[in-house]
C-alpha cells in the first residue's frame, strides 16, 4: 500500500517560472515539443513549444548525449541547459543545452508548417489537420481567448448569485418545436437533442432564482454559412425577480465588462499575439427593432423586404451605423416582433405585436438572443392556444407556472460567435476546435 | 436610443445583506416566493424562499394592502417591512410586514409538501414532479454541493496550468468502440453521441499540454441500476509530460483537497443543512488491483469469480477494508488487467497483462477511471492490430501520434457519482437534476 498526498514536485521548470525568476547562468531542466529547428551544422537553435509559449534552446556539437539529427519537429524532450539572456530569442531567454532526454519521437514529418508565425493555409486544410494545425501558437491562442470568455461568463454570474446547472441534452421534446432537431431512438422511444436548455433553465428559476449553464446545443439547420454551426457551445442564463427586461441586458453588459478586463489582465499575451482590440463596453447603445430597421433603410438607401426579422445584411449595417453614431462595437436591438419570437416570449403590454426581447449585435453579427418570458400560467396557456400548439410533452414545464413563477427572463450567447468577433475572423469555424457543419462530422 | 451600462441598482435586499448588515428596526424590501404560511387569524407567519435561504415575514391584519387570503404557497411577492431579531425564525431574523406587492400567483396547490424540512416522498414522486420537488430547500442544496465539485475541479486545474476545452458530442466514431452508443442520422450520415471526450482530450494534449472539459457524455447501457445514468456529466482531464501514472492520481488528490476546502469555506450552509461529513483527503491509499482482490477474498471469505474485473460488491468491500485499515473514504485501485482496459491504455512494462491505470473508489463506489495512455505511434498501432481493431475513423487521432506526443495520461470523473457519495445517497438519480435512464426521458 502506497499513499497519494496531492503533491508531485517536478525538476522541470515552466515558462512563467523562468520569466519571473532570475535563473541567469543557472542550469535548469525544461520539457517541451520541438517546434522549429534551425540547424547551422555545429550549432543549432531548437525552439521548444510549451503550454505557455516558446523557449529557444541552443545545441552545440559534443555537449549533449543526443545528436541534432535525433531531433525532429514534434520530438518531445526534457532539455537540460544553462539560462542566458538573449534579446533575439522568444521572450528574451535561451537555454544552452548541456544534456537532454528524448521522451518521444514522431514517425512522420509535419503536414503543415506549424512552426511559422502565421499558418497561411486554407481553413479547409486547417480543419482537415485540426489536431496538428492547432499546434501553431497563434491558432491555439484563439482558444485561450475563448476560455477567457467562458471564465468571464461563469465567474461574473457566480458573483451575482447565480447557480450553475447541468441539464440533459437528450429529451422527449425541445423548447423551440419541431424544426431543426436532430432525432434519435432512445431505448425504442423517439427522442431529440436539445436545441437550447430553455425549458430547463426556466424551470430552475423556480428553484434557484438565478441559474446559468455552459453546454452544447444542437441545431439540424441545413444552412452552410460562415456563421452557423450544427453543434455549438451556448452560454445561457435565466434570472427571476426582474423589474424589466432591461435587467437582462444590464447583466449581459456586466458580464462583457468583466470579461474584457479579464482578457486584459490574464490573457494579455494572447491578446497581443493575435492583435485583438479589446472593445469598449462601458456603455452599450440599445435601439428598438423598428427604429433600427428604418434608420438603416434611410441611411443606406435600402428597401425593407421583411418587416418582421433582420436580414444578416441589415444586422451588419445596424452594427456599422451604431459604431459611427456611438463608437460602440456592440448594440442591443430591442422589441422584436412577436410573430418571430417563441410562444414563451413576453409581449410588450403597450403593443402586443412586439415583445420585451432583444438581440445583441457585436460588430454587426448577432451573438445573443434574450428577453423576458411569460411567467403567468393563464397567459402562457392563452398564447399556446392562440398559436395552435399542443401542450403534450410540456406538462412539467407548464406545472412550474401553475405552482408560481416570478417575473423572469434570460438569454443565450453563442460562444463561437463571440470568439469569432473578438478575433476578427470571418468564419465561425475558426472559433471551434472541432466544428460540426453540413459536411463535417470528423475529426 | 438608450444606453445600458451594466448596473441596475435594486431597492430589494438579498439575504446575505440582511444577515451581515445591521438592519434592526429599519424598513426594507425583500422579494421571494411564499414557501410556507402559518395563518393564526389576525397574525400570520409567511416564510419566503430566496436563493440563499428562507426569511420569515409576519403579516398582521390591517397593516398591508393585501389580505393574507391573497397569499398562497408559490405566490411571489415583494415584501416591505421592518427587520427584527427573532431567535425562533430561520437565521434569527423576521420582517414585520408594512406593505407588499404581489408579483405572481399560482393557479394550483402544491403536489408535494415542499415546505417541509425533509421531503419524505419516494424518489419516483420526486422525479415525476422534479421542477417542484427541487423547491424544497434540502433538495436544492444537493445541487449547490454539486456546483462546488464542478467549481473545485475547474478552479484547481486552472491553477495547475490546464486549458479548458469544448469538444463535439456528435461524431462519426467514439473512443470506446461500438457497444453502448446512441446512434443518430447526421444529414444522411451515420453518427454517434460521444461516450467520452477521450480522443479529443488526448489530441489536445499535443496542443495545450494540459486540458480539461466538463460536459455531458452518453452511454446507451441497458443497465437499470442505482448507480448508472444514460447521460451524465463527466469531469475529464488529460495531462502531458507525466513521469508516471502516479502524477495523475496526485492531480486528482489535489483537486479533492481543494474541493473539500471549498465546501467548508463557501458551502458551509449547505454542508450543515445536509449533514455532510467532509472526508479527509490529506492522503489517499493506493493498492494494486490483484492485491486488493486477494485481500478482500481472504478478509471477507469470498471466492474470486472474475479475476479480470471488480464486481460492485468487491468495490464496496475494498472501500470498507481500506476505511478500516487507513480511515480513508477514498482508495485508488491500480494496475487493472489489460484485457479489461481500452486499447489506448499503457501496459505495465514490468508485466504487460496489467496496465498503468487506476480507478478511484469513494465509499466503495467507483467514481473515476484513469491512467497513462500509449504515446508512441508504433506501440499504438501494434495494440490496435493485436486487438483486431480497425483504424477507420481514427485517422486524425492517430495522426497526433505520428507527429509526436508527449508521455501523457488522464481521467474521467462521474459528477453525479461524486455528488451521490458526498451526500450519502444510495441512488445516483438523487444527484442529477433531470436523470436519464432506461425509462426516464422526461421532464
Amino acid at each position: 500500500m502506497d499513499f497519494i498526498s496531492g503533491v508531485s514536485p517536478k525538476e522541470t521548470l515552466e515558462l512563467p517560472e523562468l520569466w519571473i525568476g532570475d535563473y541567469e547562468g543557472q542550469t535548469v531542466k525544461v520539457n517541451g515539443a520541438v517546434h522549429t529547428i534551425r540547424d547551422m551544422g555545429e550549432v543549432a537553435f531548437v525552439v521548444l513549444r510549451k503550454r505557455d509559449g516558446l523557449i529557444q534552446t541552443v545545441w552545440e556539437q559534443g555537449t549533449t548525449k543526443f545528436d541534432i539529427k535525433d531531433l525532429h519537429e514534434g520530438t518531445t524532450l526534457e532539455a537540460e541547459g544553462v539560462v542566458h539572456k538573449e534579446d533575439r530569442a522568444p521572450n528574451g531567454l535561451e537555454i544552452r543545452l548541456v544534456d537532454g532526454k528524448i521522451l518521444s519521437q514522431p514517425t512522420e514529418s509535419m503536414p503543415l508548417p506549424i512552426g511559422k508565425w502565421k499558418l497561411n493555409t486554407s481553413l479547409e486544410a486547417k480543419l482537415n489537420y485540426r489536431p496538428i494545425s492547432l499546434r501553431n501558437v497563434r491558432e491555439r491562442a484563439k482558444f485561450k481567448i475563448q476560455e477567457a470568455v467562458v471564465r468571464g461568463f461563469r465567474d461574473y454570474l457566480h458573483s451575482q448569485g447565480f447557480t450553475e446547472i447541468h441539464t440533459p441534452k437528450i429529451g422527449a421534446k425541445s423548447a423551440e418545436g419541431g424544426a431543426n432537431l436532430f432525432r434519435l431512438e432512445y431505448f425504442h422511444k423517439p427522442a431529440v437533442l436539445q436545441q437550447s436548455p430553455q425549458f430547463y433553465k426556466q424551470m430552475m428559476v423556480g428553484v434557484f432564482d438565478r441559474v446559468f449553464e455552459v453546454g452544447p446545443v444542437f441545431r439540424a439547420e441545413k444552412h452552410n454559412t460562415k456563421r452557423h454551426l450544427n453543434e455549438y457551445v451556448s452560454l445561457d442564463f435565466e434570472m427571476g425577480y426582474i423589474d424589466s427586461f432591461k435587467d437582462i441586458m444590464e447583466m449581459e453588459t456586466g458580464f462583457l465588462q468583466y470579461t474584457m478586463e479579464l482578457l486584459k489582465k490574464e490573457y494579455a499575451r494572447e491578446v497581443k499575439m493575435l492583435g485583438i482590440q479589446i472593445p469598449d463596453v462601458s456603455k452599450i447603445p440599445a435601439v428598438r427593432f423598428d427604429t433600427a430597421k428604418k434608420e438603416v433603410s434611410e441611411h443606406y438607401n435600402r428597401a425593407i423586404r421583411n418587416p418582421y426579422d433582420l436580414e444578416p445584411e441589415e444586422e451588419s449595417l445596424i452594427g456599422k451605423l451604431y459604431k459611427e453614431k456611438t463608437g460602440s462595437d456592440f448594440v442591443f436591438v430591442t422589441h422584436y416582433p412577436s410573430k418571430k419570437r417563441p410562444f414563451y416570449a413576453m409581449d410588450d403590454p403597450e403593443d402586443d405585436t412586439y415583445t420585451l426581447s432583444f438581440d445583441l449585435l457585436f460588430k454587426g453579427v448577432e451573438i445573443t438572443t434574450g428577453g423576458q418570458r411569460i411567467h403567468d400560467y393563464n397567459m402562457l396557456e392563452e398564447k399556446i392556444q392562440k398559436r395552435g400548439m399542443d401542450d403534450e410533452g410540456m406538462e412539467q414545464y407548464l406545472s412550474c407556472f401553475k405552482h408560481g413563477m416570478p417575473p423572469h427572463g434570460g438569454l443565450g450567447i453563442g460562444l463561437e460567435r463571440v470568439t469569432m468577433q473578438l478575433l476578427g475572423e470571418d468564419n465561425v469555424r475558426e472559433a471551434s476546435l472541432f466544428p460540426r457543419d453540413l459536411s463535417r462530422l470528423t475529426p
